[in-house]
């Protein structure tokens, strides 16, 4: 099975221009559609939705916690109601537009601050994948691949939820399969070590960790960025790599 | 076949409160449920979807130009594309969470400045017509009895759009089926004139216009306020004038 | 010196009203003003500040994080710049709108979440103390009076910043100086609870803790509630108690 | 005296970047800087602020309809009332913001559909005027010059509000000193026109109109755009071909 390029796309917001949509979109997967809570918003949304269904991309919802200013980057006290009725909003409202495309939306992928809360504390990730579970169509929800994958899979087959498990072709990883902090020296791979990362994955689903460990990780799908024209060749890369695999 | 009564409700948003949502809904049979953009937000919506599941009532999008300050009150220039994406997205919004409670959604009641442009503007009511006929579910779309409602309901069915159309107790009419501006005397009536004017339109489908002609309105639903104790004693007179007839 | 009453006011919001301002405002001293993050907008703070003129009443900002929907009571996780400048855009607003009426901003008293990260998070307090501090004019900040005041009077002396301690009258305290949480059985004072702190607070400038134990409060200020007539009645009452003091 | 050039500026928002603001500022006289209502937030107005300050330029208000979706371009139709605080408080907010970074509040520039507006209805620009005469320190409002400019200045001087005349390098001109609308062929100049009614607005004060007349302008300010690299040139050879004059 070929690993699946996913991107976050549609994170323009009314007049402010954000990622190149146009020339990311023929060459990913899954296109993961900001909601209106961090990003886009309904002329945003239809429009990358409208692109997604030219190229035949898979659609999933990229809900956050509300906070356009912050972009969805800072952590927000919310209860398990709200939170809980926060993502069925976003969700519904992407749901419904890709129907008016024509599209199925199929997964749900946290983004930002809640997706970092939901990696490193047990109960915001219950009621995320409670959330996804809850929702009235079977949406498959997308989360890191870590050590505690297995684990992971458990809850979510309890609920049953089906995960899509994702990788970082750019970052280095703790032995623990989290991303090493942004901020520690070489945690961000230049594209040599990228470029190793992702043939290792493919080749031998593992990753070589901060220590020099082996850590196996059965990622379904690569996290890949479309902001600028380097990042647009390196994904051209990365994909015909991944399909000589 | 009995006259419907609908209300707005959901327009509660975070800690302020609006409306006796529980006290009208067992008294109505259509809830017209705002979708977060002039009022409500995710957990008011849950809230009032659980409410119409519990007292069996249909429930309706009550989308409105983007403007919570405003409450949806002041028009904005809309393009047509910014407002069919506008309501795509807040019908979307409330469908997808009617659906975690188990509802379906059936028809799109237009708020505010935008149900006032939508009837005195027909490029307007075009666009809303379309908006909602192209959603991907069919939805009907509640407009007011006017005189003009014969030439509407030809414009939907070329869309394939049922029409639901409504009628205001409280409110006098013009010649033309349009309500008076609230600004003049005599444009909202006291009790005893709105008990007669649903007398009249229940029995003949007809009301007296402030000029005293007798219009006939084959109104489907009746618009009821629920906002204070003596709102919720008046819908349940209302109520049972509707069933007598 | 008359202890000061102080009272959260101007949290309205476009259509939703929240507070009696107008039963309120003559009986208190000091009006901590929403600035329109958590609630309040220009329309409600123009009549807020117009009420506090016609009563003579101080008037402060009462900026929050940015969460109308959860109304300021959901921490945020902002840095120290967002912070700084998210307080000095409120405080500004809520300057010049004073002055428009005649009014001179006199502090600052940050609101929910915000207030309570100050209290319980050294490096929050030192952030809102130098945003209030750097603002280009002087202003003081009020702050609970607790068992570390003498402290935080330093702190604040080093930026040449001036407190304001305040005191609750209907919470029961901590041996600490802090509230106790309200979910704890007995948290919140009945009304004899209630006039009997105050009455201590003001003869002795001393609470009983849950504990048992007297701790000093030089508090300088008192914060009352006027969300409903039995509110309004009280603070009538609190007044009355000062006064004789 | 020479033609001040004048330029929107602080129009990102949160992550999103708008306009080449640190490569403007050094070229220009007159730094209109959105106030968080269509454009701009708390920190993007600071950043601004230091910016304008490290090279000495002088700082306005950029107020617009409360629409950052709409980028402030879509009319909004708000009481007197509403606008008059609307404003009251962007004016506030950046007049405040302004002082912390130790520069003084100029004036105040209307941006997009509200600027048009008042250009274009009479009682809309007496409002403004208004709004702006009453906030409590003596600022400048920035309107475009047009045939009705005695007029207008008869209108603000009653209210001791003074004007500032702009006009627009790229722009064609109605014979009535309106900017023709940008959808007609011509409406907006090629280099070599623009250049040419700089030219014509230093030396002689007037414009060539669409129709061929002459007409007088005595613009104080020149409107100028820092978008891209390409507008970034063109500011400096206005600027050169105004210091010449």
């Amino acid at each position: 099975m070929t690993m699946k390029l996913n991107c976050d796309l549609g994170e323009s917001f009314g007049m402010w221009k954000m990622g190149l949509d146009e020339q990311v979109m023929p060459h990913i997967d899954m296109a993961n559609i900001a909601c209106g809570f961090h990003a886009g918003d309904a002329d945003v949304m239809a429009n990358t939705l409208a692109l997604a269904k030219q190229h035949k991309v898979m659609v999933g919802a990229h809900p956050s916690y509300p906070d356009k200013q912050g972009f969805g980057r800072r952590s927000m006290a919310m209860s398990e109601k709200e939170l809980t009725n926060c993502l069925h909003y976003q969700i519904a409202a992407i749901d419904g537009m890709a129907a008016v495309h024509g599209l199925t939306l199929e997964y749900v992928k946290p983004h930002g601050a809640l997706y970092n809360d939901m990696m490193s504390d047990e109960q915001t990730l219950n009621i995320v994948m409670r959330a996804v579970a809850s929702y009235a169509k079977p949406l498959k929800l997308m989360i890191l691949a870590t050590n505690q994958a297995a684990k992971h899979k458990v809850q979510a087959n309890d609920l049953q939820l089906e995960l899509i498990l994702e990788a970082f072709a750019d970052r280095q990883y703790t032995d623990e399969g989290k991303l090493v902090a942004r901020s520690l020296a070489g945690s961000v791979h230049d594209k040599a070590a990228l470029m190793a990362q992702v043939k290792q994955l493919v080749a031998h689903g593992t990753v070589t960790t901060r220590s020099g460990q082996q850590l196996a990780l059965n990622a379904d799908s690569l996290c890949v960025h479309g902001d600028n024209e380097a990042g647009i060749a390196l994904i051209q890369e990365i994909k015909a790599l991944c399909q000589q695999a």
